[in-house]
């Protein structure tokens, strides 16, 4: 069985939730995946240097020089941060982008009236070589940045990526899928953090986006969610960052049904 | 066989020379490693963030702030574009930092009178983890960030790496180690680049350094390279990157004898 488990920005930009979140990733027995974003740093660089930022939809538009800030920080700084963290509570792990063994080749996003710049969709993953990595028990931590094969580098979503990998490896292998970050769950309540659902099905999540309870922010989140949850995968769940390693009763969550 | 190949600075400056020398290495047949510095990007990124650098006999003062940039730069943007150039010429690279699988870790530099910062020197490499990876025919690209097993990134010159992962590498394999810049080899007259020497011995080189003849920056690569030639490693050659990958008669550059 392999863990894929997404955290978000929030837990990456505050030192201490990190931790805590990397002390129980690191105690995770089996097979386990990390997938990372960015959070603010790569926005704070960005203004550090002048490079003007336009974010469309929850999705930045990546110009060359955004790219590259990109790339800097979510494939060097925040994922070598996180592996040699990692290292140090004895996880093996390994910090890969989409590039590295050609892990995920993605297709430069070509969009009739939006021109997102050098913003990838995931075309395929390597399945076997994440498998045996896993197999020898290395854990690969994932950077959000991929190539197109032809010598350029690609921004992809992070919770895309988690969710294609967990989809490429449920292929040949029992997947639990974690969506993890700064709430414990999906909220009825944006404002009250204990209105988290248990459940969430289809029907009440078409229903709750009609009524725009559910927030901008959440529904690329849950789209990938419900299309990993109608997958091989046999568990997707999204929950809080303290809760990552946490099964059965102990668990508190939303599972996506 | 594995060819150890480390590229300076001066040719990830350059796109041109740099899209040469990733032809000729893509190109070269058998096992291969790569490992490169970074170039003048991180201290021009310093520059634009205003982040005073200082330079002691080549060694970059590695601060906090110094050391987020070169693993950004080195780690980040140069590995990732090399790796996803490789990838578009059908060589499967891998690009790695010393913190990934454990490949290097190394020792914070605690020197009597200068304080170097987050300066490592290496201390242990995984050559069983570099070898397997070889075995499935994935070629390292090697980024100049390592870590103390404690949690923490250290800078750590490229040239001491190549070594390094070149000695423990010949422990279980026959290796070739070659350092590629921009020159013909280990010039009599820095002024004359038709003034390469064939051959270097140590006696030859201790004349030439007494002589002043040898000059500083060659210093650090040429103490590297008669080092590797001391050990187990059967070739040991300085050359330039558009021959890196020349075998018997057609090549061209210094070797260390």
């Amino acid at each position: 069985m392999i863990h894929v488990i997404k955290i978000g920005g929030n837990i990456i930009d505050d030192e201490n939730k990190l931790d805590v979140f990397l002390n129980r990733f690191a105690q995770l027995p089996g097979g386990k995946i990390l997938i990372h974003g960015g959070g603010k740093l790569a926005t704070s660089l960005a203004k550090d240097l002048n490079i003007e930022q336009q974010i469309i939809d929850g999705r930045r538009i990546t110009d060359a020089e955004t790219l590259k800030i990109t790339t800097m920080v979510y494939a060097g700084l925040v994922n070598k941060s996180i592996v040699a963290k990692l290292q140090a509570k004895s996880c093996n792990a390994i910090g890969l982008s989409g590039v590295d063994g050609n892990i995920i080749q993605s297709v430069k996003r070509n969009h009739p009236t939006i021109d997102y710049g050098w913003v990838g969709d995931v075309e395929s993953i390597n399945a076997g070589f994440l498998q045996n990595l896993i197999d020898n028990n290395i854990v690969p931590v994932i950077s959000p940045i991929t190539h197109d094969g032809k010598g350029n580098l690609l921004n992809t979503n992070a919770d895309t990526i988690a969710t294609e990998v967990a989809m490429a490896l449920s292929e040949i292998n029992e997947v639990h899928l974690r969506f993890c970050f700064e709430k414990l769950g999906v909220l009825l309540n944006p404002e009250d953090d204990s209105s988290w659902l248990r459940m969430l099905d289809k029907e009440q999540y078409e229903s709750l986006k009609t009524q725009g309870i559910i927030s901008k922010g959440m529904l690329p989140k849950l789209e990938n969610a419900f299309r990993a949850s109608e997958s091989e995968i046999s568990k997707v769940e999204i929950c809080h960052a303290d809760y990552a390693n946490e099964q059965g009763e102990a668990f508190i969550g939303t599972q996506i049904v």
